[in-house]
């Protein structure tokens, strides 16, 4: 590795040791938005960013930009982002990685004294875990001019909404707007952690991106009468939790009889709740994946009917709320074709593989172009304190971008 | 109805309704050991008893007792009691009904100046709902005499014991012991709310309980591996929810099909219980009640086992931890005869029937012999706002405990 390389890798290293320490929690890390600690971050990234000389801003989200206006400032950007915020007890490389990676790019092109015929934008998104309201991609959505009412009326766990907290807690002091219309970027780059083991079982540092998956999201409630435990004979009972348990089981077989597809339920929660009482309500969420829009779209109306048929056939009623519904998204071939150069050329070869996981990726995809490389990450393991990427991953990655914004200088 | 009688009704529902508004939580009914609210109930009880010229006392928790001498003093008391707490958005009968109506059968025989030749206690158990500390029966406990380091070490959701709260907030003022040895007393007659639908589909406004059922409360952790429920191909995982819900069905089908066999999940909980990811532990509450103490016992070994089986086919391992079981209690005879007179005589006829739920009688058997009268509840609902017990079924119960009262005149 090159002094610079290494000077580059080393300084990375340390931002990201640094924002991992930064959290609104003790003991562990736990960055949501508009918390102070997402605003402490926030104010790093845009420290680092004036360092190199970016004219930097920041929304009344805490989202943050750095711009690079190149040697033609009025061309469409490229923009290279992810997410600062992180899930409850997480790790340190989820999102951070990516906008770190990104600068460490552009400190190496500065270094060279490398400037590009194409404005860079990086970004660095306050929301995309969605720990505080529920949902995901804040950062992103607003960017984006994916905001309406019902965004602004997202009510947290104690029921102070959106626009409340952005009056009370956001970050408005100086603060401008930052928003891309359709077609107002020329691309948009985004480094993540892998979070599954596809990478690592294949011996690869990083990949080629080829799609992000679709998902829905359903919260499904089943709802029964609740009794007293000690005084109810079963075969009068209307339990919530055994009607929403077979619903589970259903659930669990369509996506083991039917791979690709991934059936999660990873929440329920039941009233009145108590170990003397038999449950009226058990609320779950329903997490489902598929490659293929049609297929998931296909599964996601037979579980609803298989699931409505099994509370029927109990006396319990079914609620079915659809809360999200992303189709797939593929990523640009264009860009792939530079990723996939300076993926060979970093490290001899380029995997290609597809996203499971959500990412901002999605969002931006309404704007740009959208290309993403992803990061081996031990045993996928991302959202846990354990969360690791080895530094010659890192490494990697930096060499990737810069060999893929250097691209950028021919035939740009 | 006489004068008297009626008057006494008028007494008894004024302060049912009047400890019904006393609460710890805005619009409904919620009064749990060591709050305010329950400090205040317990003053109320305390003023009721001294207009009545009992010896009253408290001790530390907040159980209050009056003491009605008599024409032998050092004879064995008969004990009357219930508790004042209630479960967490509650009716207002539960556990007060069955002091109330205590107080008013005795304000009865004062009323027409007969003194008994048995000292009589009238106990208001300070927490029988437990729901403070997730346990039960805690006031009569102490009582009894049932206390140990074990207890005084319990935790609230906030991590806070029982010793520091009754270091804190206990009332320790003028509080005195309140405690019987085995054989203390002569007797314990409990009144309460049915909680469960026979006395209504019998047309009967109270009757006999011939036992309490014995109870066994288990906590069971099925542990698997939280992952990301976007990257893990549904034949990799360990879902922990999804074994939790194979036992619960496996709970189910075994109560069903073994009446009177009670099998109850009430409480469930995942972590790390995120929308996006796989169930990494599932905890869940078995209740399991059965008349035979030999047969819960041999259904409680059955289900640990079949749980067991189930988790380990999965690749989960399984956790059992059993947190109450107590064996249940016959009623006394000698007492039972009394109550059926008095019941006879009260409304014509005398209904016998085994209580399902726990009550303080299953703790108070431990140093005196138990009876109970069940009075009729609209639908067995109990731990509700709903919660109704008729006028005139409050005025038979009243008209029974007096008439049981008035047994000892004779042949005590």
């Amino acid at each position: 590795m090159s002094e610079l390389a290494d000077h580059t890798l080393r300084l990375t290293l340390d931002r990201i040791k640094e924002l991992g320490a930064i959290s609104e929690e003790k003991g562990r890390l736990t960055r949501t938005l508009l918390s102070s600690a997402n605003k402490a971050a926030a104010g790093r990234l845009l420290e680092w960013m004036r360092e190199l000389n970016m004219q930097v801003s920041h929304n009344a989200m805490g989202t943050v930009r750095g711009v690079l206006p190149g040697t033609q400032p009025r061309a469409l950007p490229l923009l290279i982002g992810s997410h600062f915020d992180t899930a409850v007890g997480a790790g340190k490389y989820d999102g951070v990685l990516g906008i770190l990676v990104g600068l460490a790019a552009l400190e190496r092109l500065a270094a060279e004294g490398i400037a590009l015929p194409v404005p860079v934008h990086l970004l660095g998104f306050a929301d995309q875990e969605g720990v505080r309201f529920h949902t995901s991609y804040l950062g992103s959505r607003w960017v984006c001019g994916d905001f309406d009412e019902a965004t602004y009326a997202l009510r947290d766990d104690t029921g102070i909404t959106l626009s409340t907290y952005l009056a009370l807690a956001g970050w408005t002091e100086d603060s401008s707007d930052i928003e891309y219309p359709p077609g107002g970027a020329r691309g948009y780059l985004e480094v993540h952690i892998e979070q599954g083991r596809i990478l690592e079982q294949a011996g690869q540092p990083a990949g080629v991106v080829t799609a992000i998956c679709g998902q829905s999201r359903v919260v499904v409630s089943v709802l029964g009468k609740a009794e007293h435990a000690a005084t109810t004979p079963m075969d009068l009972r209307h339990d919530a939790l055994t009607g929403a348990a077979e619903c589970l089981l259903a659930i669990e077989k369509t996506g083991r009889d039917h791979p690709p597809l991934l059936a999660s339920v990873g929440k329920i929660q039941v009233e009145p709740g108590t170990s003397g009482s038999i449950p009226g309500v058990a609320r779950f969420t329903l997490d489902l994946r598929h490659p293929e829009d049609a297929v998931r779209a296909e599964f996601l109306e037979k579980l609803r009917a298989r699931c409505s048929a099994i509370v029927t056939q109990r006396g319990l009623k079914l609620e079915w709320r659809v809360v999200l519904d992303h189709d797939g998204v593929s990523c640009d071939v264009e860009l792939g074709r530079r990723l996939t150069g300076a993926l060979t050329a970093a490290i001899g070869s380029a995997p290609h593989l597809a996203s499971g996981a959500g990412h901002d990726g999605v969002v931006m995809s309404r704007v740009a172009p959208v290309s993403m490389l992803f990061v081996r990450c031990r045993d996928g393991l991302s959202h846990h304190p354990d969360e690791f990427v080895k530094d010659q991953d890192v490494a990697a990655a930096i060499e990737v971008v810069f060999r893929f914004l250097k691209s950028f200088l021919v035939g740009g």
